[in-house]
């Protein structure tokens, strides 16, 4: 990987989500070699990449390039980034092994994050949109303008049907978002741009197998998301565990629906690399103790979704996999380093939950504070200060923040272009309307 | 393509540039059912491609939906657009042949621009990059970055030369203004991304076939931009004519160079559909006669780049392919075709040429106006106005006006991410560096 040899201690980060990049930031620099690989060569905000997904952003808003976040540490020359694509770990010999050649390390931190879980239903995994990353909403993006073009063409009611009918699967909070910015296309935007479509037979479903919305927040925020959504169109179905999909039928333990559009938002799971032990996995994450250290290994170390921590009483199945955590195990991980540097004792890992929050519309959103709870403008203001003020750089924030205003103002949303269309992993076409005139 | 029947003739146009916007919205859209074809569904503003490929812009401050532009008039109900691909025009039937269906037409306007002419040089054509669409000026911007960082990684100096030299083969506006962009990459942005690497070692090589660089402006305007060029760090080389390119080392009819990136801007020729006889053509243009209709025929227009007219006194060889001839004889087919329903005489073809202008850098620009030709900061100025002002919607201007104001006081160009690494066509891999630590 050409990096120098040094005389300081290695310590290699592979992941720059919000625990990797909180973690070296909050590192004494000075006193190690940092080596960051990550597969883009940016960071993603995903808490907004449902808007992304819906044309309300481009990905310049809510992504920050790796080596602009690390450009003072860089420059002063003990940290290193390179793009590369892990293929194992070798923790006998502190090796990792990659596309572009291998590295050694003293310490390892695992910072990989989750990938979408689908629970081993291959035929849902080919023909389901999901949106963890930015080329996946992109992709997204093209597949809802495509569909809307499609329509246009087809007269074929059944095709038209299947074109307009969206199934987002999972109501956490990426499903109530996605669902709650369909329904403002739809509202808003789509009437003004076809109006050969008639709008009102778009259907937004949005599909969980519990029995409410926002499972993880309050029961006052989830009754109150569900009456928005329920207020803008969105059509939420409870009970709902989804069976099957072939790219135009989605087939559920209770009805089916005809659709060429189904998003998974139904769950994550740790993105593991090949070569730790099994033994120090569980529920598709990395095992660690309280200091975030994986067991049965010295020198390796998980941070944020990837990792799996018992010991916080309150949290005893694990931490919610969410960037507040994320970001906490990061720093402390990095004081705790300083701790051992000074001989001091290490800190345990105790997760301080701020609340949580979720928008769904203009001027709906809900939050859940410790002591209060709230909802409606107040909410939908708080839910934007707190998403601008964490978008990484000046020149983010603002950016998002014009977006925002003209959105607000004009009721649209405006980055509907079809820049790379959608090819379908599988099969090119699922409708086929040629037609003469 | 399920265009309703309508007791209006049908005008179809093809290509949503500059001439075929300009022609739809001063064409009087009660009189006619209007059908608007393209492979996108956004219109391009081509001046501003090199900014996409050097990082300083995201593609939706330079592109804006058809549907948007048109909305009123898609609303009114005469207007219809389709995203289709042209596979032959049958002019005896009138008939269009594309992948969405066939489709009549009482007359057609082609208004399909240009492309990259690479002159039959078939490597060239495999291994060069060009810049005429906003996928081609992503692919670059990937391929940019994607060359510093290969360059971190490989030890082999022949191969991180060729990484970090450019050779942009065409002196002509897009040169000139890629070459002034990529040197301000060099000297503000990539010393503090790379300071591994040795950034003064970049090379960018503008070569061209004549002895002067912006060719089609005064030689004032030649010689002071040359002059900007070469004080940015730019290696001018004349009388240069490239032979052939394997992806590696550049051949031409004097030195060669070893490079990974050969940038083609060397010319462009009309984007021709099949089906208009060849009588009708000459140098990869339609033949049109003082009122754009293709000659041999009765009810076929050409419209911009794609038309060569040759009885404009002043252009007998044809006209300057670029956006005010485009816009002014979209304008001028639509108002004859106006004075053809009030049995008014047509209008022949005059070019207004207002002048042309040229961006080097931050307060280096050229202007050459009919009277009047000027320099520097003022003509910069001049020059960030009259391209803010073009650019179609008021939210485009408002976030490309924030993007250049946040560069000019940071010298940075902040869109530097790597969404879709860039495939080479042929072979996936130049480089080879793999090698242990």
């Amino acid at each position: 990987m050409n990096i120098p040899k040094s005389n300081l201690k290695r310590i290699v980060v592979i992941g720059s989500g919000f625990a990797g990049i909180q973690f070296i930031k909050n590192l004494n620099v000075e006193k190690y070699q940092i080596v960051l690989l990550d597969k883009h060569n940016y960071h993603t905000f995903q808490p907004l990449l449902y808007q992304v997904a819906t044309a309300g952003l481009e990905p310049d808003s809510i992504a920050y390039t790796v080596r602009h976040i690390f450009e003072k540490e860089a420059v002063a020359g003990n940290f290193y980034f390179r793009i590369a694509k892990i293929n194992k770990i070798e923790a006998s010999t502190n090796t990792i092994f990659s596309d572009i050649g291998t590295l050694t390390y003293d310490k390892l931190v695992i910072s990989t994050g989750s990938k979408t879980n689908y629970y081993g239903n291959e035929n849902i995994e080919k023909f389901a949109m999901s949106m963890k990353t930015i080329p996946e909403a992109l992709d997204l993006r093209s597949l809802i303008l495509h569909n809307f073009e499609d329509a246009t063409v087809t007269n074929n009611e059944v095709e038209k049907e299947r074109l307009m009918n969206y199934v987002i699967v999972g109501a956490g909070p990426t499903g109530v978002e996605l669902a709650g910015s369909l329904a403002e296309l739809k509202n808003h935007v789509l009437p003004n741009d076809y109006p050969e479509l008639d709008i009102k037979k778009m259907n937004i479903h949005l599909v969980d197998a519990t029995d409410r919305v926002l499972v993880s927040m309050s029961e006052e925020a989830s009754k109150n998301a569900q009456k928005y959504l329920e207020e803008m169109g969105v059509n939420i179905h409870f009970g709902i565990i989804v069976k099957d999909y072939d790219g135009t039928k989605v087939i559920t333990n209770k009805q089916s629906f005809e659709t060429n559009t189904l998003i998974w938002s139904a769950g994550v799971t740790g993105n593991l690399i090949f070569g730790i032990n099994n033994t120090s996995q569980e529920k598709g994450r990395y095992l660690v103790d309280e200091h975030n250290k994986i067991i049965n290994h010295n020198n390796v170390y998980a941070i944020g979704d990837v990792a799996l921590m018992k010991s916080d009483v309150k949290f005893a199945n694990g931490h919610p996999m969410v960037a507040q955590v994320a970001m906490q195990q990061g720093k402390n991980l990095a004081n705790n380093l300083a701790n051992t540097l000074n001989n001091k004792p290490l800190n345990n890992f105790i997760y301080n939950d701020r609340g949580s929050m979720a928008t769904i519309g203009r001027n709906k959103a809900v939050v859940d504070l410790d002591k209060i709870k709230f909802k409606g403008f107040f909410a939908w203001i708080v839910w934007m200060f707190v998403h601008l003020v964490s978008l990484v750089g000046f020149r983010n924030k603002v950016v998002a923040l014009i977006n925002w205003l003209i959105q607000y103002f004009s009721y649209d949303k405006h980055v509907r272009l079809i820049i790379r269309p959608f090819k379908r992993k599988v099969f090119e076409e699922v409708t086929s309307f040629r037609n003469i005139d």
